[in-house]
């Protein structure tokens, strides 16, 4: 049994989605104490910027006239999808970022789209299996609060994992982690400690769920 | 007067997002012949993966302890924030792309709310300029639609330029672009056509707009 851990954080310390897919790691690494984990880190050692356009212009030449920009794309994009490919369980630790998505992980989402085995019209390489999203909001973007609608990334990593790659996805929401950071919000640092055990209580829970 | 234009597209030829944003410069250029455009192109000079969580870095670190390439990013992110300071308004033409931000856009963002002058809690320095967004879709979102939610870029794009950054923003959506490419769309064309020339009035409407 494989499990792939992506992480995307720009961070290396004080990482909540890495503190929070280390939860995960360690259930999975407990059922499966000898068994591999492909790791891929976009990060700190970020995607070229300049690897999906040429992933795409290659994709209408023929083999033989591909520039080797383009052929380095092509290899690019094939091994981050042998990597989904050669796992039995995916953990993902993505954080939103200005209020948006990751750009490494769109750069990362964008690449393996161009891959053969996941075009749209047939069923993706990777369907079914089972998968962990672990992501943090430095504020909290509930219904009901002053920020509500303001997490653009999430709809968008759940539409992607689940709906175009059809995994079995499961999420962890981490809100509220400037609260210790920033002093304005330190009226709110119960309630942030509370949905924190929250998250690490589902962490640990989909951790089980990933090795099982 | 001076007109900054962003292009996001990663394709120079027939790209539908080029072809809106070449419609509303060419009113701002007849009604401003010998006047400066400032022009960045970030679809197929794209900025570097790296930059931002180099500038991210270099922010809590004293001036002079910063490495080469944090003083390089800051330098980088200064220099987008300038062209935008330089410019009396302001053009972006930026797809959506699988269903999602243009990961090229996404990266110029997030390089300039690095930038000293575009922190929260100041008035960003671009405040109040007249911005238009050209944004184009392969497919048709509109509510009401098969495919209503899945365009997960638009609302972003607003997010970011009209509340965070304040901008005088219009929008110029240009929907459907897939039909006459993908033969499974061809019932649509008549459709198609009709929201094209509505989205080209408007591009010529608020090119008078920004040049005014």
């Amino acid at each position: 049994m494989t499990l792939f851990r992506l992480d995307a954080s720009i961070r290396k310390v004080e990482s909540h989605s890495r503190q929070m897919a280390d939860i995960v790691e360690r259930e999975w690494r407990e059922a499966h104490p000898d068994e591999p984990i492909i790791s891929r880190d976009i990060g700190t050692e970020p995607l070229p910027a300049t690897a999906w356009a040429a992933a795409v212009t290659a994709g209408s030449a023929p083999e033989e006239s591909r520039s080797p920009e383009q052929r380095d794309a092509v290899a690019l994009a094939a091994a981050l999808t042998d990597e989904l490919v050669a796992a039995d369980s995916l953990l993902l630790a993505v954080p939103l970022y200005n209020f948006g998505v990751s750009q490494h992980f769109k750069t990362w989402v964008d690449l393996i789209a161009t891959d053969d085995r996941m075009q749209p019209h047939v069923e993706p390489v990777v369907a079914g299996k089972p998968t962990v999203l672990a992501t943090v909001h430095g504020g909290y973007y509930a219904a009901g609060t002053p920020r509500e609608g303001w997490d653009h990334a999430t709809a968008w990593y759940r539409r992607i994992l689940a709906d175009v790659w059809k995994l079995d996805l499961r999420v962890i929401e981490t809100e509220f982690t400037l609260v210790g950071v920033n002093p304005n919000l330190s009226q709110f640092e119960d309630m942030a400690a509370r949905m924190r055990a929250e998250a690490e209580d589902l962490a640990r829970s989909y951790g089980r769920t990933l090795a099982a």
